[in-house]
């Protein structure tokens, strides 16, 4: 997955150049100075206006993770919750306290803990859904800037692409330069679109997708939690927590088996 | 169902190809080198940008899931479920074990498994529902590639004759070129739109209609389950499942009394 | 209701006609057989691939509804219903047995036949409520080609257009059939928003509204069975309904007794 | 209130005005013939087609609501409700009998009548809440037209324009008619954009906010009615309808006195 | 935070500004009166005609708010309310009724006064959810005018360009005044697209995410205030509340009991 939105990046920048240097065109073109101070400023401005600096700020940061995050292992996953809901079966629920100082994921930890306190149910639950529902408000506000960027990017290129017609328009005197000034009125365009398109909005979905894949993985890991604090039988929690994993990424009985094995060897 | 959408292929490509040739025009320009590189490449590299590898491995697959799969038969499903509240008001539950066995559709085997096991009903209902939720956010997330390219593909088309517009007006020294360099700028903006509306979009819709009709299809097949394992009447389990088909398709209480039987006779 | 889709064709076709003959244009020239070939194969082809055959050989059935069906009649139902909850009250469930036998509205029978049988109140609103559901759904389903249709059709035009400009612009040798030219290509945009805006969406606004009232239809009739079943009041019966009926639309005491006379002179 | 959708009406008329005779156009050349038969004829018949002739023929009423009604008086029906909580507290609920006679305000009345009437709590809320459900579709459906010709209309305006610039394309041979034959195509769009924009759409927003005030002030009104046949505190339905009432808005303790006062002595 | 907004604006404009005035625009020809009236003047005619006049007179204040509001402290808010359990656990409930009258947010005040006049915990809920839904509503209304301008203002830019352009393309006898004036028409499409994007539509954003941020600063004052009232461990409220704090602004433990102590001296 790290590699995919590096090699689309690449795809589509490529795409655009060969095909543009292929039509006679110089892609570098785009890089006008009039425009990219239009477009770029004028997105940036309105970006900033309409979200909190802090969001600003946080920019470089999902964009590294747009670029980096792995898909979460749900199989691992159920294969270590199977676990602890035998170890809760076999010596009681208080036998996960020494187990649960070793957890790094700090939601699981979390969630045990609560447990292992004898805290009720419905609060265990409460409070591990107002964790899942605040993170994602946290991703949706993380999101804004992008979706935004991608909205405004395009008007910023027609209003650079407008005025630069009206400068034209209203000195037709020299009519030689007619074409190449109408011609540097839509780079702004371009530039808007293209940025628009490549870089905005394709990095709003992958932040999306990939919120959606942790609130699903929380998910699963949450009802593992309660499961476990039901005293479910493990084969139960195991039938439970595999309806969250797709059909074909389910693990066969051997495959989960030795799984198994292999955690309880690492433990 | 097999047939209709590649008819709808060929008829969408032969009104397009027919009408541009009583045009005059030649319709396999729209097979330019440039405009293929910038429009193909731009949408490919910006839809992997914004889901994951996974996702774009997986489009083979579900384009022949588009051309290809049957819809869900509703009516044999009823007669199949009513069989099996039959034979567990006759003989109860334990009855079904045998049967179980024997079915190849893996989600009624689940359920009727867990009924068989003795599992609580809440329980059977939660297990069964997070297979449909999960199968939904599947499907969802598997629609997304095609929904984004739909979107991408004329701005990428935009892009394109946008660039070819910029060269020919910033070059007007030659006029006689003017005209045809123009005319293979709007290649890219017809390829974007033809793509997106001829392919990638009518795929979408298709995809999301086949997630639709199988999700109705397991709420079906679960609130027959339910009514299996909460002992109710065979005539209220018909009573129940005959309300997710259409009245026109539904079977007369003859044809619905033949099929009974023949089912009877193939067990 | 039943003559107002056709008024409302015939205006928007007749101010069409006139107001482009007015401006001396000659509105036959929509009838551009490339342009239809378009068009036309084009919006078919995408909507068939993005739908089922079955929701194809459906659209003439549609039409004729959309230009035909009859608004439910809320007040003589409510009538009706309270005069079942009368007969219910004064002589029990079971005396509603006979009457059931003689209604023609499928969806009243099936839901007083389920009160005569004993059916358990919760299992009367869940049987009759999938009903209302799965009719829902049909019904959206049923709107989608003529929603997708109005999506598709102006694309289709676009296509058709640019089509004509890329042949016009690539032949400027002959200046003199260039403004007849561009005018026949323009032609298929025309077609294509007309059909969309005159046809296909004003059809599926249609439709939806008709799905609206049948189903606000069903509402009122499922809660005036369940209030039979309860045993209510007929006066409490009758308050609950009227809350359907829009207050401009409701009968006075003295129309409502009068109604209700007559309903009993006739059984 | 009353006033205010008078003076935008004027406002965006009086600059669009003065702004295009500003430029040296004359306003007036918008009411063309041929242009308001397309738009306006089109509109108008799409708009019929796509609702029924009922929602038409509240057309004029709903234009004078939407110019004439007043905001509803939130503060008023507090106090009211409070003195209807203490006389209950005070002298039974059967005291609220006489007064329920005299109240004006159907909803209020209807609500009070059942609490007299010794009606169970849930089965008024169901009565009062199925009005509301059935008062918010009423509104939505009215809003429709408005909403719907907000979008055709602009439509339509294009469809103008284009059957203008066909027209006038293939008839090139007097080239001094070119310039004001293409300007009359254009008055279409025109025509469209303005109508949809000064007209059709602020309509709409107009009554949409109308019936969120409505049902507003009618959630609160529903509120106190189950407040007072619960028979709560007089201070706590205050506090517990205050809620619904803007901050900035609400009485001060000695306002509220004071209108208490007031009522008591009219009544 | 404060900043931010003031900041985004000024990047938005200077990028807009330098990037013409490289281009050899003029961006001052952006202030044309024509251009002014019919797009500032039917963009505010619009917005009166479907908001309220109030809506309109409270838009210097949004103004400000937007440009000036400070975001909730979170984490002070848990010191204070988790303080107020450890009062409760030691003292009782009415030992809070002290503290209340000093509280300043009217929200946490109302919530305490509730608890300690001892009303009924779903009543205090009830109430305390109604004011919150009651500002969600006011806060939905009040950015109305924002979006819908972000709406109308590009339109009314067009049809000011469009009202230019008839008029331009009506008067073709000076050639020499061509340019000029179809550049003058343009500068109406400038001004509706560039006050939409640079001024109405990041304001519209960045209210909406006040209220969002003031609606989870709320609610997580109402599970602090139910949690007290419910006699919960003051850890347990801590573990609650915490889970609406972003993880990266969560305070260590240390911080948590330095700002507890600050809080205690402060009381």
């Amino acid at each position: 997955m790290k590699v995919s939105s590096v090699i689309g990046l690449v795809v589509a920048i490529a795409g655009l150049f060969l095909g543009a240097t292929m039509e006679g065109s110089n892609p570098m073109a785009i890089l006008n100075p009039s425009a990219m101070l239009i477009v770029l400023g004028g997105t940036l401005g309105a970006v900033i206006m309409g979200t909190s600096f802090d969001s600003i700020k946080a920019i470089p940061k999902l964009y590294m993770k747009a670029f980096n995050s792995e898909p979460p292992d749900l199989n691992a996953k159920v294969v270590e919750l199977v676990g602890y809901a035998e170890s809760a079966r076999r010596d009681g629920l208080l036998a996960l306290d020494e187990v649960t100082a070793t957890i790094e994921d700090p939601y699981t930890k979390k969630g045990l803990q609560l447990v292992v306190d004898g805290t009720d149910p419905d609060l265990v639950a409460d409070i591990l859904e107002a964790e899942n529902d605040a993170m994602r408000k946290r991703h949706a506000a993380a999101v804004q800037p992008f979706d935004k960027a991608g909205g405004y990017a395009p008007t910023m290129g027609i209003i650079g692409t407008v005025f630069g017609l009206v400068h034209v328009l209203s000195n037709l005197s020299q009519p030689e330069t007619l074409g190449p000034s109408i011609s540097a009125a839509f780079i702004a365009t371009l530039l808007g679109i293209s940025t628009a398109n490549i870089v905005y909005l394709p990095i709003a979905a992958r932040l999306k997708q990939l919120s959606q894949e942790e609130l699903h993985f929380r998910s699963m890991t949450l009802e593992g939690i309660l499961a476990i604090q039901a005293g479910d039988n493990p084969r139960v929690v195991q039938e439970k927590l595999t309806a969250y994993i797709p059909p074909s990424e389910r693990l066969t009985e051997e495959e989960a088996a030795e799984a198994a094995k292999a955690q309880k060897e690492a433990a």
